[in-house]
C-alpha cells in the first residue's frame, strides 16, 4: 500500500477549496489515501509575518480577481463570500471531532463546509452553521455543539497547527507525500507528476 | 495589430527568469510584442510589507526547493546562484539604457543577464559584470559604464518602479495584457488561454 497524501488546508482559503475538489481523484488515480488536516493559517501567518492574501496591499485586489478567474479556468463553482476571510476554528474543530467520532464522514463534512462557504455564501465561522451542516450529515448535533467549545478540542487543534508548522506547512493548500511538499493548487501539476513517477 | 504584452520582472527572481524563457514564444504565437519592464522588487516589497521569498520563515526553504523542482519540471537550465537574492539595480538600469540606446538588443541583454545569473552563477549585482555582458553583446562599454551610475538613469528606474506599482505590479513575473494581469510563472496557462480566447 502506498503511503497517504497529507492534505493541509484552511476553510477560509479559496485555493484550499479548489484543491479539495481535486485531491481525492488524484489520490485514487495513484492508489493513495488522503489524510485531511484542517488547520488555521492565523497562527502560521504570525510565524511567517504574513497577512491574508486578500488583505495584502496591491496583492489583495489581484487575488480577489485571481481566485474567481482560477475557478472559471478550471470550471469550479465559486463565489467570493460576503464574509471573507473568516476565522475557521469551529469548522476545523468539527473536522477534528468527526475524524475521531465518525471518521467515515470526514470527507463529506469537509466538502459540505467548503461548498457552503464558497458556493452558497454561508458564513461557516459561525458555530451554529457548522453544527447545522454536521447534523444534516448525520453527526450527533448535541455532542458536536458541546465539543466545538470544549477545551480539549481547542487544545487538540492548536497541537495540530503546531505539528503542521513543525513539518514546514505555511499555506493552504499544502500537500506532503513521501516527504515531498507542494504548496498551492497551482502545484497540482507537479504533484501529479510526482505521484505518477515517484520523483520529480 | 494586437496590443503588446507588458512583462515585468526582477533580475533576482527565479520565476521571472523562468517566465522570460517562455514569454516571447507565447507572444509570437498570438501575434503580440513584448514590452520588457525590468523593475526592482525591493521598493515594491516595502509597500506590500513582504520579504523576498527565499528569506521568509518556513517559505524560504520550500521556495529554494520549489524553484529547482519547477526548473526540472519544465526542462529549464537553472541553478541557485551562490549570491541569492541580489540587488539588481545595475542590471535593470542597463536594460533601461539599452531600450533607449540600442532597443534591438534589449531582449538579448535580458536573456544573457538572466542566463549568466541563473545558469552560470555570475553575480550580476556587480556593475562590472553587467557592463562586460553588455559589451559582449556589442553595447558601448564606456557609455554603458558611465550611464549605470548616473543620476538621470537612477531616477528613471525609480520612476519605472513607481509606475509599475501604480499599475498594481507587486511581484515577478507580472504580466499585463489588455488590462488583464497575471502574477507568476504558474499563471502562464491562464495567460495563454486569455491570449487565445480574448477572455478568461
Amino acid at each position: 500500500m502506498n503511503t497517504a497524501i497529507d492534505f493541509y488546508f484552511d476553510f477560509s482559503s479559496p485555493y484550499g477549496y479548489f484543491a479539495s475538489l481535486h485531491i481525492e481523484k488524484l489520490a485514487m488515480q495513484y492508489d493513495r489515501q488522503v489524510n485531511w488536516h484542517a488547520i488555521l493559517l492565523g497562527p502560521v501567518f504570525k510565524t511567517t509575518n504574513t497577512v491574508p492574501l486578500a488583505m495584502a496591499p496591491l496583492k489583495g485586489d489581484y487575488s480577489m480577481h485571481d481566485m474567481q478567474r482560477t475557478a472559471r479556468f478550471h470550471n469550479m463553482l465559486f463565489s467570493v463570500p460576503d464574509a471573507f476571510p473568516i476565522s475557521s476554528q469551529h469548522a476545523a474543530r468539527a473536522v477534528l471531532w468527526t475524524q475521531q467520532q465518525a471518521p467515515a464522514k470526514t470527507a463529506s463534512l469537509i466538502h459540505t463546509l467548503y461548498s457552503a462557504y464558497f458556493t452558497e455564501n454561508i458564513d461557516i465561522s459561525s458555530a451554529e452553521q457548522v453544527v447545522r451542516i454536521g447534523a444534516d450529515l448525520g453527526l450527533d448535533r448535541t455532542a458536536l455543539a458541546a465539543a466545538l467549545g470544549s477545551e480539549p478540542l481547542k487544545e487538540q487543534l492548536k497541537a495540530e497547527v503546531t505539528a503542521a508548522m513543525a513539518r514546514g506547512v505555511f499555506g493552504s493548500p499544502y500537500v506532503i507525500v513521501d516527504g515531498e511538499a507542494f504548496w498551492g493548487f497551482d502545484r497540482f501539476d507537479q504533484l501529479e507528476a510526482f505521484l505518477k513517477n515517484g520523483k520529480i
